[in-house]
């Protein structure tokens, strides 16, 4: 592959890696989240529905493991000589008589740490409670510590390389709102124009190709933009209802996710006082997203002016992005919630995504942020920050 | 959601599943692959990246569990009732105190299963290692079955309903295919035919919308050809060099993948030989695919007709598809290879791929296959089944 990072930025990733192996006391970390192996090693497939995985130790190359077709893969994308990939045969794929976390044990065996305090992803969709299962058979000496998030921690700051690429994805993401926005009116089939948007996502921007996001376009309209997560069908935009476009462009893995709702039509009063108040909502969220804040304050910040104007928000308001495979866009470490203690720091990323799910509707206005080295927090995408009305 | 399946149709699917329950001796089926809950009660939604899942008892609907936010999607979706729709607060997304499990366990308890037999997919993603840890500690009295492919093995016989959904999903992958071979040529970048690929796949056919794919396109070329499964970037096409075209169009989550494989300029006599050997094999390989035989026949037929032209081709050659959700489209039950001795059923349907990964290229030529009542299977897609030469 032509694009990798530089070997320095994978060495600043091992080392903090390392660093928190061993404040958790790890002998060994294999982590089987693709976007952390793709972040160690850069890594880059779908191969993911195999078990596959990262071996990394105190010291040396990590080591990649996988099916044998996609070691191939690897050779080509990862940044280690063929000796640190690894594989196992197609007898193992799927089978009822084999597992291929057989072979992983064989692998630490060889590494010495059939006794060792070993870090797993017991929390990772691609760490099936199979695996675990296998691997406490096959190695009764070892323990198995949950290391679920241990690498993704470490990818909370984004350094200025990662940063490039993802305003690249930025820049994808604008296209595509863009997009929508000039296309969408009543009669248009969904399909048809969520076809459009993953066309705009794929091409991408000049100097940016389009990656696939790790989720579709979310395109609910009317009563379905009750619900978080549909998808789309064949049906057509109809006047007199408000659809939301939540989605993501995706450069090199990198996401910046954005979300603008436009209503066909002339929109009740109360549709517009709920974009007024949640428009104030946001600016107040995003002046509280300076380092030194907690991730709390922005919640804290949101959720006020939004009571200020009657309307209690529960649940999450954001979470860390950047990095990221199927099915899941975020980086599952900080949340945007009142609970949330963690500092912010400059090179966070957040996707701020203060939905409103209301009871017959849904409004949802969101922006992908960066905490700057001071003041309030850059917002990626650039399109203006409203409900957009198509009458 | 206009389109579902009919009552009878879920009635069917519910009945086959608690014969294979009582076969397993099991008290309740707890489901949490996307595909497998879709299929019991129609719940479509991009909410697999949370905790959620199907509870099927031995008597009345089954039960819809999951996020919240998510259980809006449920209701406008599956066909349950909304009393048997039930969530848990987003306080438990991504918590370090809190696991969606614990909100489970007491779903089990509601239920009388404290101490019951209960199957759970232990080796499907969306089953963490975590989430079975969770529900052992709430659960000392209970025992956890593995019931992985519990729910998928009643899916591999498809019915007339489902056929006529598959048949769409094969009308759009044909559709993606040519619109590859009209389009592709050197110099043009490899993301911009993506762009193009995925705007046919959404737009879909006349009276299809196209439904998101399970998997993105492969579209390796030269060298990384002999890598199953890296995606695209934005370099271009090159003259001399052959890229395959791994993809499947998608309806109501039913695929029907297929792949064709482009040569831009001369193929070499070396190529040439391969495709025809390869063509003859299919041949074969569809040949033996009749009512009564094995799955591993077909694997035979195509090895042993490659074998006579000097060409050894280890793993599978196939798998069963149908419905499906990221992060694959096979269904994990019925695999093509030597020995698998399934014997093969009239609606049964499988991804018939015999992919050559050579040493510095690679050729995939693959058909959706359909068991018919009698004689070889029936080809799902259309277009000329041989490497197509674009000088």
């Amino acid at each position: 592959m032509s694009e990798r990072f530089s070997q320095a930025e994978f060495d600043r990733r091992i080392a903090l890696t390392r660093r928190a192996m061993e404040r958790e006391g790890l002998d060994a970390l294999f982590v089987t989240n693709p976007s952390n192996m793709n972040w160690l090693t850069g890594y880059d497939g779908w191969s993911f529905y195999v078990h596959q995985g990262v071996l990394l130790l105190p010291d040396g190359a990590p080591v990649w493991w996988g099916r044998r077709m996609d070691s191939f893969g690897a050779r080509r994308t990862a940044w280690m000589s063929a000796d640190y990939i690894r594989d196992y045969t197609d007898d193992y794929i799927q089978s009822d008589d084999l597992h291929p976390m057989e072979t992983l044990a064989a692998l630490f065996a060889e590494h010495g740490l059939a006794s060792a305090r070993i870090g797993v992803e017991k929390e990772n969709y691609y760490f099936t409670a199979r695996a675990l299962e296998v691997l406490l058979e096959q190695m009764p000496q070892a323990t198995f510590a949950d290391a679920t998030n241990t690498v993704n921690w470490q990818r909370t700051v984004k350094s200025d390389e990662e940063l490039v690429v993802m305003r690249k994805a930025a820049a994808i993401s604008t296209k595509m709102i863009e997009g929508v926005m000039e296309r969408v009116e009543p009669g248009m089939a969904k399909n048809d124009l969520v076809a459009e948007i993953y066309r705009d996502a794929i091409q991408g921007v000049d100097g940016a190709w389009g990656d696939y996001p790790a989720i579709v376009p979310l395109v609910p309209s009317g009563e379905d933009a009750t619900a978080a997560h549909l998808t789309w069908d064949g049906r057509p935009f109809e006047t007199g209802e408000a659809t939301f476009f939540e989605l993501s462009g995706c450069h090199r893995r990198y996401h910046a996710p954005f979300c603008r709702t436009v209503f066909l039509g002339t929109p009740s009063d109360r549709v517009l006082r709920t974009e007024a108040a949640l428009i104030e909502a946001i600016e107040a969220g995003l002046d509280a997203a300076r380092p030194g804040n907690r991730a709390a304050d922005i919640a804290i910040a949101l959720k006020s002016t939004l009571l200020r104007h009657g309307i209690e928000r529960p649940g999450r308001a954001g979470y860390a992005v950047g990095l990221s495979y199927p099915p899941d866009w975020g980086e599952h470490t900080v949340s945007i919630r009142e609970n949330d203690q963690t500092i912010l720091r400059p090179g966070m990323t957040f996707h701020f995504m203060p939905a409103l799910w209301m009871e017959d509707w849904g409004l949802e206005i969101t922006e992908t942020i960066l905490i700057k080295d001071d003041g309030p927090a850059e917002c990626l995408c650039h399109y203006p920050r409203k409900l957009i009305v198509k009458p």
